[in-house]
Parts: C-alpha cells; sequence; structure tokens
C-alpha cells in the first residue's frame, strides 16, 4: 500500500465519543490534488482493492459490510460508483434501500436489512440501511403511526432501545458472519447541497432524479443533523465504526473510503485456500484421459 | 459501436435448430488478434457497455439475464470478470449456482433461479443455471433419487416435459419483466479442458479449486455434450436464445460474449426517465433555503 493521501483515520468515531456535525469538517482544507491526480491515485488504490478483493472472494470465509449514509446529494451513489468499478462484480453485493413497504415491516425493521446480508467472500455495499429508521422516522416520527406506533410511544427510551438494538444487530453479524463492518456519513454542508441540487436541475442525465420534495426536506436540515449526531454516537463502535468523511469535495471523498477500504481489507489479509486435492493421482488421470 | 470483431451471430443457435456440439468450433481459425490488441478491444468494448448500464439502470424498467453454461475449465469464472469489470457493480447481479441443497428443491428446480432473477434496470449473471437440471442430473440420474424420484419416471418424456417447463419459464420472465435473456455455452474440447486442468495443477491462486471427482467428470465427456446437444437445441427461442461461443481461447471468447451484450443492449436501447420535477418552483425553493 503507498502512503495515505487523506490521512482518513482521523474521521473515525471512536467508541463513546461524542458526534457534533457542526464541529466536523466537510471540506479538507489540506487536500491539494487536482482532478486528474485525485481520479489517477483512486484507480490506483481500485486496483489494490481489485487484488485483496480477488482473495476475499477465493478465501470465501469471511465478508465486508459497507454502509453508506447522506443527506441528499452527498454523493453516496457516485461515491459507491467511483470506488467499486473497477472490482469483479462478482464479489461485490450492492443494495439501495428505497421507502420501505409495509411488507418490510411484517416483522421488524431490521428484517429486510438481515435479508441483505453479505454472503461469506463478498463485498455487500448498502446504500442507505437501517440508520434511516434512527434518522428519518425521528424526524418525521408520523411515519411510525402508519406501523401501529402511537407518539406516545416515541419518547427517547425508544431511540435508545433502538440504538441498543442496532449496536446488537451489528455486533452479531461482525461476529457470527466474520464480516468487517465500515459505516461512513458523507459529510456535506448545507450550501454544497444547494449547488449540487442547483446542477441536477441542468442535467438532463440527473434531473429526472429531483422530486419536489427533496428539496422541502431542507427546511429539516438540522433535525437531522440533531439526528445524526445521535445516532453516530450512539452506534460507533469497534466492531462497527462510523467514518464522517468531508464530502463537499466528491474527489476527497471518493478517494478518503476508498483508502480506508484498502487498509481495512488489507489488514483482514485474505488468503487462497489450501489444496486439498491429491495432486499427484490427478495429474496421472489426466494424462491418460 | 466500432465493427465487430468476432462477428458472434454466427455462434446464434436458431429457435428449432438441432444443435450437434461436436460439427461446433472451439477454435475461431480467422481470430487473430495479439493478447495486447484483444485486450484493448475488450476495455474499448467493456467503456460501451458501461454507458449503456448507466442508462439502464437509469431508466429502472428492463434488465438483462446472462446465462452462462459450459463445462468445468470453460472460461465461466474469467469470461464473467473480464466482461463485467469496469462496469458498475450497482447495476450487475451476479449468482454462482453450486450444487443445490435439499431446502432448494423443497417445491422446485426452479425456485432457486427464480429468486435470484434479476431486478428493474440491473443485469443478472448466472454462472451455472437450472440447465444444471438438464444436463448434470441427466449424465447422473442417481442425483434425482434423492429427491423422491425413482429411476423408471426418469424417461424421454421425463426430459421433453423438463425442457418444456423451461421454456415456458423463460418465456414469462421475458414478458413479465422485460427482461432480455441471452445463454452463453463457452464451447472447449476436452483436449483444451486437459491443458487447463493441468495448469491449474501449477498455480496456487488457482490449486484450491481443484477436486480429484472434477477430473473423474472427463469420463462422461462425451455424455454431458450429448445432454447439451439436446438441452441447447430444446430451449434456444426467440426469447431466450444460446450462443455456443468457442471458447478454447479465451481472449476471443471474452471478446464475443462482450460484442453480443454490447449488440443487444444497444438495441434495448435504454433512456434515462423524463424529469417529472417542477423546475421552476424547486429553483425558486432552493434560492430561499
Amino acid at each position: 500500500m503507498n502512503e495515505s493521501l487523506t490521512n482518513p483515520e482521523q474521521f473515525l468515531v471512536k467508541a463513546g465519543e461524542q458526534v457534533q456535525l457542526s464541529e466536523r469538517p466537510t471540506q479538507s482544507p489540506d487536500f491539494s490534488l487536482t482532478r486528474s491526480e485525485a481520479r489517477k491515485s483512486l484507480r490506483d488504490c481500485v486496483d489494490v482493492l481489485a487484488l485483496l478483493q480477488h482473495r476475499l472472494y477465493a478465501e470465501n470465509s469471511r465478508s465486508m459490510l459497507l454502509i453508506f449514509q447522506g443527506m441528499d446529494a452527498s454523493g453516496k451513489d457516485s461515491t459507491i460508483r467511483r470506488v467499486t468499478t473497477g472490482l469483479n462484480p462478482a464479489g461485490v453485493q450492492v443494495h439501495a434501500f428505497g421507502m420501505p413497504t409495509e411488507q418490510d415491516f411484517a416483522n421488524s425493521y431490521l428484517s429486510r436489512h438481515w435479508d441483505r446480508l453479505p454472503t461469506r467472500g463478498q463485498i455487500g455495499i448498502h446504500n442507505r440501511s437501517h440508520y434511516e429508521e434512527v434518522t428519518v422516522t425521528r424526524v418525521h416520527p408520523n411515519l411510525l403511526r402508519s406501523r401501529g406506533l402511537s407518539l406516545g410511544d416515541i419518547n427517547d427510551d425508544f431511540w435508545r432501545e433502538r440504538y441498543e438494538d442496532i449496536r446488537a444487530f451489528e455486533r452479531h453479524v461482525a461476529r457470527q458472519s466474520h464480516t468487517t463492518i465500515i459505516k461512513f456519513f458523507l459529510h456535506i454542508s448545507k450550501d454544497e447541497q444547494r449547488n449540487r441540487l442547483l446542477e441536477r436541475l441542468d442535467d438532463p442525465e440527473k434531473n429526472w432524479k429531483l422530486d419536489n420534495s427533496d428539496i422541502r426536506e431542507r427546511t429539516y436540515w438540522d433535525d437531522f443533523q440533531a439526528a445524526y449526531n445521535d445516532a453516530i454516537s450512539a452506534t460507533s463502535t469497534e466492531w462497527a465504526p462510523w467514518y464522517v468523511i468531508p464530502a463537499d469535495q466528491k474527489r476527497f471523498a471518493r478517494l478518503a473510503v476508498a483508502e480506508v477500504l484498502a487498509a481495512r481489507l488489507s489488514a483482514m489479509d485474505p488468503q487462497f485456500p489450501k489444496p486439498h486435492a491429491d495432486f499427484e493421482s490427478a495429474r496421472h488421470e489426466l494424462m491418460r484421459s
């Protein structure tokens, strides 16, 4: 591995740390790579990831789960696309979670996430996740009423219990499935969000994504930041840490994410399985068949 | 699209055509690209595929299903890897089907394939498929006894009905899910298989894949070819055609597969969705929030 260009461990949220997003950078002032230098560095890092992924896939015993959260237009889709394009799709399982259906909650709000956990040897990527259930629903508790909860049930204890259940869920997955879990919050400023949404209006490859209700959500910006402060603080653990990645500059965010992955996957040190065939008899049989 | 380098439509099996694999080439004598030229051509073709894939994903209404079959060491894994690496993994769903479990047959032998059909906007890739159920089980009918079938049940009618059900299954998927289905048989010679298995013995990145039983399967080579002759002849349809791709030369097979995809995906002509937001009010609201 080359030396890190983004020093991403500075963005790790330590277990027990209280996060205030307003005090965390959305830009990395020290980062001076040009667009083409950053693209080249990202490509190099993806090449390293591809080699490690090949071993993880062959080893077929452990897996990775990457969770991406962030405000609208924070770059979740494009970061996932740029960091994973160049990997073998046979070893990557990406799921974008949209608004849940009634069916999704027939059992528990964790069910549909449970169903999409990466299988052995795979890098699973969740674009949005069960964290929507402690952020969107916290800002808009009315959503929970349609699931048979009354607003009186939704107090501090309610959220505390959800955090506890999420920590336990992730701990089980990390233990039982030998899954390395990493969670990324792509942190953008409200101004940068405006710029990106304005840009989308003018781009026919993107303007179909736009919904007037997305823009109305900006009214709740501070509420979302508060919900994320609490959720990230309560759920950054040793087995499933959060990184709050400055994301106003896309090229920085992508490279930082790729560098975290490369470091973590490298630390897993995946290996090709030991051969088990009887080579001598195999050779013999092949020569006469 | 550039002009085709492999002219892959010559390998299409027309609906109703009787296939004799022994009369079909495992090598393409006219193909003269060097390794590096072929690699460059493949990369160019994958770049075209990536642009089309981006639109298919955005369009989010149709999908593709690619099925890969072939003898051991025919290059299924590596062809899939080479043709799809460079696409956005968020739009590719690869499934490698191993030996089925008892659970997989609780309902029907098609169930696990049904469960893995690509969702809208996705390119689904099945590495082995329900065609194992009319080839492996045909060569080794004993496998069916553990599923409650007696050998007396397994006659010509039995296979004819399976082909019929598979045709109907694929027709339903093509219609109902707007899925373009393409099936590839990677056609290698028995000698080329020997060479590849011998190579594997000496490669620590591959020798763990080797099982002595794989080599013993070479005894059944002719039975497998006969089973494929029947299965391919009975199931190449307008809605789910087979291509029998000469695969002794990997670089040729990869490029031919990529060219078939590019042509088919290009014919689908996927489009970005029409925007539905009210842009004027969106712009207004963004400027003051």
